[in-house]
């Protein structure tokens, strides 16, 4: 097997580095974070940090890098206290991506992408209409990881928007049936396919397909 | 679409809710957690919060549900300041999931589920042998997310290892080339297939898929 020890690790290239270790805690979620100003300029970043964090009370988390350079996603949820969260689906991977580009403050990442701001059920930040799920969040809190300066976001999710075939009997969500992606590392998209799912395991009996 | 407001999503049934909400922040890793206790037994557990935090230093996190029951995985994180992240492949998936049933502590789930505990580089924690990808971490410190009592654990990445394969010259790993599986909701398996990788993001310049 490659190893790679801690002294290995600090003395590759940055980029090197960046794109070995951002894919080592494997597959990564692939969303749309839309976000607007107060100037009323709608923002649209990808992310691959959001992560469920609890769901009683239903709340996600997204975590952002140094606030050391403008982030136009965090500032705006600072500013009005919303955000939304919209799932990347293998039709939206090439445009998803190009949002990652430095645009200004001034300019809305969906005009230059090409992707359509819809307000739903009177919340105020902007979901991604080409979206297939969209998640409607308030800000609840910020943790500050002091070990390398990023920003640990928690939101309150207010409302769930998703293609009715996506939703089974049980609550569950039937992400392949929506195409939704996931992200590898820094710049790879990928489309999961179900294998199954399983029974709840216990110590005595072996978990099973469900059908 | 569908859509449940927060009033709808407080009167879900909570077993509804929990598929529902783990399901909205969309594909998430999956990852085998070993450690050993203070008194030598080996502990495997699936998770699916392993998260990204940064590469330079390297880090990443760990969310551990509230500890108001026992973790033995916590509890042995604290005890020894080390663990290890195994990748679950699609051939490990059923076995992987059994790991989350509530075996007692003085039990191995290794043995329980028929996977192999291996020490390498003298790292202290266990690899799981059958893994294609195994990262050795060291404790580094934890925040508690007040909203719902869960705790984010930093570990620095000590070891890295990996099948050769997957390696690729400017450091990004092919996880489609060694299985690697991701997790949607609580007990759904899927295996990604690669659309592509994109290029960095321009302002006035179209991604284009890295050959």
């Amino acid at each position: 097997m490659k190893h790679f020890d801690s002294s290995n690790l600090e003395s590759l290239p940055s980029r090197y580095r960046a794109h070995l270790i951002n894919s080592c805690s494997g597959y990564k979620s692939a969303n749309l974070i839309g976000t607007s100003s107060n100037e009323a300029v709608d923002n649209l970043a990808i992310f691959s940090s959001v992560m469920h964090v609890g769901s009683n009370p239903p709340l996600l988390s997204l975590l952002f890098r140094p606030l050391t350079v403008e982030r136009h996603t965090y500032a705006n949820i600072k500013e009005t206290g919303v955000f939304t969260v919209n799932h990347v689906h293998e039709g939206l991977v090439e445009i998803a991506h190009q949002t990652s580009a430095k645009y200004d403050s001034e300019t809305s990442e969906f005009e230059k992408v090409g992707l359509t701001p819809i307000r739903r059920a009177d919340f105020e930040a902007p979901f991604v209409a080409e979206s297939r799920l969209g998640v409607g969040c308030t800000y609840v809190n910020e943790y500050e990881i002091k070990e390398n300066g990023c920003v640990l976001v928690i939101a309150s999710i207010q409302h769930i928007f998703m293609e009715e075939k996506a939703l089974l009997e049980d609550g569950w969500v039937d992400l392949e049936s929506i195409e939704t992606a996931a992200i590898s590392g820094q710049d790879a998209y990928a489309v999961p396919k179900l294998i199954h799912r399983l029974s709840y395991a216990k110590p005595d009996e072996d978990v099973k397909p469900l059908q």
